[in-house]
């Protein structure tokens, strides 16, 4: 399990690769929700999401000799660009195995990275066997995206940041995919400022989180439906378990919910969010967290979105 | 003619309405630009553009005598809804005239924000004279939307902030409509960093400052054709005298410029901006500015983007 003493390790470390995000505020949203929101914007990070923090710890976690044979990882993801970055910063190979089918833009940023790329076919078993081959041909450390410490504490250092700039926070909110974001971030809150309640949010269409909270015990899911891309992946039992220590509560919210709520925060915030980010205040909007007169906290998670086709468009 | 004191003024009289907005930079659009690119967000600032600061200036500028009669102004933009929310700041009436046409939801904003609204033809000659009827009636203070000192020294804090945050700037671009925002930048530029050039952008299809410009005289045009609506208005005679003293360069770009780096700045900032506050970055795209290895700052002027139309949707 990690510590708050690992994430402001972490936060040490990577602090010269990864940006201060700044947190937004609306007073119109505020009114809507009858409580003071801080939206605390990974989608202005590096690479468009927070998970630029967690790759550059894992990556620069590693001893120069580890390093020296380079990173792997799969992901279709901002995971992948996000490995592929530090990477580069540190001068190393990233090795990317990326499913066909894969969004042709995430796959240029890799490249434009510097990072190579494996392809391999669209299920799970042939990504992680593509990958075990190339670690086992390389050396290459594998790099979970979010089944590793390393990971969740980089993950966490977004928390530490929002806990300063907006202090004496009542609740905080994060989506929940695989789980490695939530369990950084309810590690920071429930030690520096433990009254404080941590929300976990994700589709109903993707509620592994949900139920394996419930039950106490994983229950991954066969499949999924959601819009919310980046939030279709399944706990592991290292972040169930963060999130059994940490998570309050694990709200799950409606695709058209989450649809709304991501023009919503377009036209309020004046930024972009992906479909995945706009989770946590869907789970507001929909009245699945009572947070009324609150300070709440919201992780704006990435704004990798595909502008061609917007789900409140017709014609997408 | 304003001076750096007025805009040093108006920083202190408006700082506690007005935020002070983030500077993002892109490693992409770095690259991309070969220069180094710092963006002054004012899309971010409260009404979603820089107009929150020149219309707050000129509202608390007002003695107390004259502010208890009201303020009132013509706009179907972004300067309504910034002279709304400054009066309801200060807890006086604002009466806007709106023109017939006008977009819903700017009308919206504007009535959520406690202005009232007058509606009239869409002819300047009648958004002027319903203009100077409701001041005849009211006593109200018109605030004009740039020719008017207090409105521009206000603009110009955009720029006092932005030199603090990217010191050591080579250029500083930023549109040019009516020429309130680029008169107080250029006075704050000249006077804290003369070395600095000063680049006013704006559509090829309403170039009136380009040609008012060069001929050292005004040169309103009768008619526009842009989609960054936020720039059709022409020059006064006191914008010109500002941007005859202060401004290098004016730089003209095409439509399809402006559409393209809107799109590249959604993409690579993962922020909103309005066509209009695309424009000085499409100056820089299409060879129009000469920044290669420098520094240069951008004012983003404003987010307020109808996402129901955007300009590189097929259904728009």
């Amino acid at each position: 399990m990690i510590s708050l003493a690992d994430i402001e390790a972490a936060r040490a470390r990577i602090g010269p690769y990864v940006r201060r995000t700044p947190v937004l505020t609306s007073e119109r949203l505020n009114d809507e929700a009858g409580a003071r929101l801080f939206f605390k914007c990974e989608n202005l990070q590096h690479i468009g999401a927070f998970k630029a923090r967690g790759a550059a710890n894992a990556v620069f976690t590693l001893s120069d000799a580890a390093a020296a044979k380079g990173v792997a990882t799969h992901s279709s993801g901002n995971h992948a660009a996000a490995v592929a970055r530090a990477a580069a910063l540190r001068g190393i190979p990233a090795y990317i195995v990326m499913p066909e089918g894969a969004a042709r833009p995430k796959a240029a940023q890799v490249e434009r990275l510097g990072g190579r790329i494996t392809w391999c076919a669209p299920t799970l078993a042939a990504r992680e066997e593509t990958a075990a081959r190339i670690v086992a041909e390389t050396g290459a450390a594998m790099i979970h995206p979010y089944d590793n410490p390393d990971v969740m504490a980089g993950q966490g250092t977004a928390a530490l940041e929002l806990l300063e700039d907006a202090p004496d926070l009542d609740v905080v909110i994060a989506p929940i995919g695989g789980g490695g974001l939530i369990s950084g971030v309810a590690t920071a809150v429930k030690a520096l400022r433990p009254a404080a309640r941590v929300i976990g949010a994700e589709p109903a269409g993707a509620d592994d989180a949900a139920r394996s909270f419930a039950a106490g015990r994983l229950i991954p899911l066969a499949e999924t439906h959601t819009i919310a891309d980046g939030l279709r992946a399944s706990l592991s039992q290292s972040t169930l378990d963060h999130i059994r220590r940490g998570v309050d509560q694990v709200a799950t919210v409606s695709e058209a919910g989450i649809a709304l709520a991501m023009r919503a925060l377009w036209e309020a915030l004046k930024v972009i969010v992906e479909p995945s980010a706009a989770v946590p205040y869907a789970a507001l909007r929909e009245g699945r967290a009572d947070v009324r007169g609150q300070r709440v906290g919201i992780i704006l998670t990435g704004g990798n979105a595909d502008l061609d086709h917007l789900p409140w468009s017709a014609s997408s």
